[in-house]
C-alpha cells in the first residue's frame, strides 16, 4: 500500500465514524525521509560492497556505529550512558519520578553481510519518537529510555545482561568480532565486572517496546502494514539418527534393501506434512542431513538429520514432535530401520508479548487506518528476554521480499515511518493515566 | 543345504532318471577341506586383527600372497610365469597345439579391510581344478591356464591390461599401496613398458570361466547352491541439483516454503519405487546427499544428491532413468524447485556373459544335483573386460548373509566345492569335441 493510499483510507475511516485520534491533539507523525537518512548514514559504518553492513558487535565498526547513535540521542536531548552490559541508553525524565521507565530498544549490530534495517530501525524509530515527542513538547509522566543491546545477532548479550542472565561462559565466548563478549563489553565502556549494576528487575522497567523488521514476507504477501507480535517462538533442535544396513548397491536387489535415505526422506516429508497440516503457526524443518557412508555405490546404512520445530505455545510444540515421533515409528517398523531422536540442550522457551501491549499496539494501527494483523515472530529479538521482567510489546514492520540477514533487506521509508507512528502511540496509550 | 543333503539329492535323481554323469567316467570331486586350507593359508598375507586380509594390490603382503598362489601353481605342475602387466599365469598344455588356452581366472588382492574369499576363491579353485584333473590323468585338447589378475579391487588393471586396454592415465593413477600401478606392476615382476606382449585378441582365449563369492544374499536366501552369471551389470551415475530457495527456518511459514530437501526426498523415494516397480533386476540407489547451506535453523536452498543405476541391459537402464526424470520432472513443477542431472563420465557398459557358457555352467551344476538359478552379477569383475575379447561366464557360490568387502565375508568349504565342481565340469564341458 503506498502512504497516499493509506493516508486516504485513514481520512475516510476518520471522516464516517468515531476516531479517537483524529482530534487536533493527535500525535505528530514520523519523518519518513529523515528515518531513511539516518538509516543511511548508520549503514556507512561497516558498509559492505553489496550495499549492506558487516557491523559485527564490538567491531570498529559497530563501535563507530553507536557513536552516531549516541550524537542522536543527544541531539534529541537524551542523557546517555553506557551500563556495564554496554548497552547505550538515552534517557528522558517524566514528570513523575516514582514510575520505572518505558524502554524502547533493539540493536545496531549486524550479522557478518547482513542489511541496514534488521536492529537499526528499532533503535533510530525510538530516538525518532523522543523527537515528535519534544517537538510538540509532550511530557510523559513515564521515563523514556532509548536502548542499543550490545550483540543481539551473537546471542542477545545486551538484553540477558539487563536481567541478570550473562554467565562467565557467555562472557567467554568469542563473538563474530574475535573478540570474547567480555573483551568487546569494555570496548564498548562498559564493565563485566559489575554486571549487577546493569541487571533490571521485574518492576524496574514499566513497559518495554521494540520496532522491528518482520524478516518474513508475509506482512508484504498480505498486503499489510503492521504485524502485532504475540511473541517470540520457541525453538527445540533435535539430532535424528536413522539406522540401516549399508550394502553394496550393485549386488543388494531392491526388495532386499533397509535403506537409511529412504526411511529419512519419509520422515522429512512426515515433519513438513506434520507442521503443515496441524492447525496453528508451529514450523517444523529439516535442515541438515547427511548420509553414511556417503558413497555413490553404498546402500546407506545410517543417516543423520537435524529436526527443529518452532511456536509460541511449549505444548503446541510438543503435540508437533509427538506427531513426528509416531510418524517415525511407524517408518522405522516400515523399513526395518530404527529412528532415535536426542534433543539438544539448546531449546529456548517461548516468549508470550503482553495482551494488553498488544491491544494497544493494534489500537494504535487502527488509529493510524494501518492494516494489521497479529503473529509470531519466528526469529528471535532482545524483546524475549526483557519481557520475562517486563510487559513487552513487538511491532512488525513490512520486509520486502521478506528477506533478511542479507544486504538485501529493504523496507521503505513509508513502513518504516507507520511503524515509528504506532511506537509513539503506543507509548503514549502506555504512559496513559486512563488506559 | 548341507553337503550330505546335496549328495544324497544327486544319488536319488541319479538312481530313479537318466543321470549322464553318474557313470564310472564321472570327474573327481573337489576337496573341500583342502580348499579351505589354502584359503586360510593365503589369509595369511596381509591378516588384519578381525580376521580378514588387508592385502591391496602392490603391496608386500600381494607380493607374498601371489608367491604362496604360485608355488601352489608349480604344485599343480603348471608352469609359471608373470605377464608385462604383472597378471600370474600358470599353465598346463593341451593335446591340439592348435588351439587357444581355456582361462580360468579370478585376483588375489583384496580391498583395504576385507576378506578372505573375494577373489581368491576363483584362483584357489581353478588350481584345485587343475590338481583334480591331474589325479585322474584327464588331458584336455585345450590347453588350462589359470590367472590370478592385477588389482582388481583397484580398478580391473590386470584384466585391462589383458585386452589392451590399460592407458598412460591408469598406470599413472595412484593404488591403495600408495603406488602408482606402473610402479606396482613392476614390483610384481611386470613390465609396464612392454603392455603390448601382455595383450590377448579375439581368438587368443577359447573361453574364460571365473568363480566367485556372490557378494549378495540371493543364493542364501533362496536356499540355492550356484548361480550361473548372465553377465556384469552396466553402471550410470549422475549428480542430482534441486534448487529451492534458502529461507530463515522460524520466520517463513510452511506454505510459503521451497524448500529443496523435500523435493530431494520425493525424489529418492521415486527412484526407489521406478527400480522396485518395473520388472527385472535393475537397481537404483541414491547414497550420497547434502542440503545446503546446511544448518538446522535454515530452510536447504539446494541439495546435491547421487543417482546410480545398474543392469544387465543398457536400454533398460535408460529406461528406468526416463521414468526418474519424468518423477523429477514432476516434484520440480510441485515444489518449484527445479531439477537438473548431470552425468557422470564413468559408465560402465553391461557385460553379457556368452549363452552357450551359462548353458554349459547350468547343466553342469545339474549334472550335481546343484539348485542354480541364472542372475546378473551386481558388482564389477575382471570377466566383464574378457568378456569382450572371449566368451565367458561366471560362476557364484553364496556369501552368508551377503557380506562382502569385510572380515566377516565367509563361504563355507562345502560351497566353496560346488563352486570346483561346477568350474571343471565347464571346463571339461568347453573342451569337448561334442559340445
Amino acid at each position: 500500500m503506498t502512504a497516499t493510499r493509506r493516508t486516504l483510507l485513514a481520512t475516510a475511516t476518520c471522516a464516517f465514524v468515531l476516531c479517537a485520534s483524529a482530534s487536533a491533539g493527535e500525535p505528530p507523525r514520523a519523518d519518513a525521509a529523515r528515518l531513511e537518512s539516518r538509516i543511511k548514514a548508520l549503514g556507512q559504518f561497516g558498509a559492505n560492497p553489496e550495499g549492506g553492513v558487516s557491523r559485527v558487535a564490538f567491531s570498529d565498526a559497530d563501535i563507530a556505529g553507536r557513536e552516531y547513535i549516541a550524537s542522536l540521542m543527544r541531539a534529541a536531548g537524551l542523557t546517555v550512558r553506557v551500563d556495564a552490559a554496554g548497552n547505550l541508553i538515552g534517557r528522558r525524565e517524566g514528570t513523575d519520578r516514582k514510575l520505572a521507565p518505558i524502554v524502547l530498544g533493539s540493536h545496531t549490530d549486524s550479522v557478518p553481510g547482513g542489511g541496514n534495517y534488521d536492529g537499526p530501525l528499532g533503535v533510530i524509530g525510538a530516538i525518532e519518537a523522543v523527537e515528535l515527542m519534544n517537538a510538540k513538547k509532550l511530557k510523559t509522566r513515564h521515563p523514556i529510555e532509548v536502548v542499543s543491546f550490545v550483540d543481539e545477532e551473537g546471542g542477545t548479550v545486551g538484553s540477558r545482561g539487563m536481567i541478570g542472565e550473562l554467565d562467565e561462559g557467555a562472557l567467554n565466548e568469542k563473538s563474530h568480532s574475535g573478540f570474547t563478549a567480555r573483551e568487546g563489553i569494555r570496548r564498548l565502556g562498559g564493565n563485566p565486572e559489575q554486571l549487577a549494576s546493569a541487571t533490571r528487575k521485574p518492576g524496574d522497567i514499566a513497559a518495554y517496546l521494540e520496532l522491528h523488521i518482520e524478516q518474513g514476507a508475509i506482512l508484504e504477501e498480505s498486503n499489510l502494514d503492521i504485524g502485532v507480535v504475540e511473541g517470540i517462538v520457541g525453538i527445540r533442535w533435535w539430532d535424528v539418527t536413522i539406522e540401516g544396513v549399508a550394502n553394496h548397491a550393485g549386488t543388494t536387489p531392491m526388495n532386499r534393501r533397509r535403506d537409511a535415505l529412504l526411511s529419512a526422506a519419509e520422515l522429512a516429508l512426515a515433519v513438513n506434512r506434520v507442521a503443515t497440516e496441524m492447525p496453528g503457526r508451529q514450523v517444523a524443518t529439516v535442515g541438515r542431513i547427511q548420509a553414511m557412508p556417503g558413497a555413490p555405490n553404498v546402500i546407506p546404512g545410517k543417516v543423520r538429520m537435524s529436526l527443529e520445530i518452532r511456536d509460541l505455545d511449549s505444548a503446541k510444540m510438543q503435540q508437533v514432535f509427538d506427531r513426528v515421533e509416531a510418524e517415525a515409528k511407524r517408518i522405522a517398523t516400515e523399513g526395518n530401520t530404527p529412528i532415535a531422536f536426542d534433543e539438544l540442550d539448546v531449546a529456548i522457551k517461548p516468549a508470550p508479548t503482553d495482551p494488553r501491549v498488544r491491544d494497544l499496539i493494534a489500537k494504535a494501527a487502527q488509529s493510524l487506518g494501518l492494516k494489521h494483523q497479529r503473529m509470531p515472530s519466528g526469529a528471535g529479538h532482545d524483546a524475549q528476554h526483557i519481557a520475562r521482567i517486563a510487559p513487552a510489546g513487538m511491532i512488525f514492520v513490512p520486509s520486502v521480499g521478506g528477506i533478511s540477514h542479507s544486504p538485501k533487506e529493504y523496507t521503505s521509508p513509508e513502513d518504516m515511518a507507520d511503524g515509528v507512528n504506532v511506537l509513539l502511540r503506543t507509548t503514549l496509550a502506555l504512559d496513559s493515566k486512563d488506559r
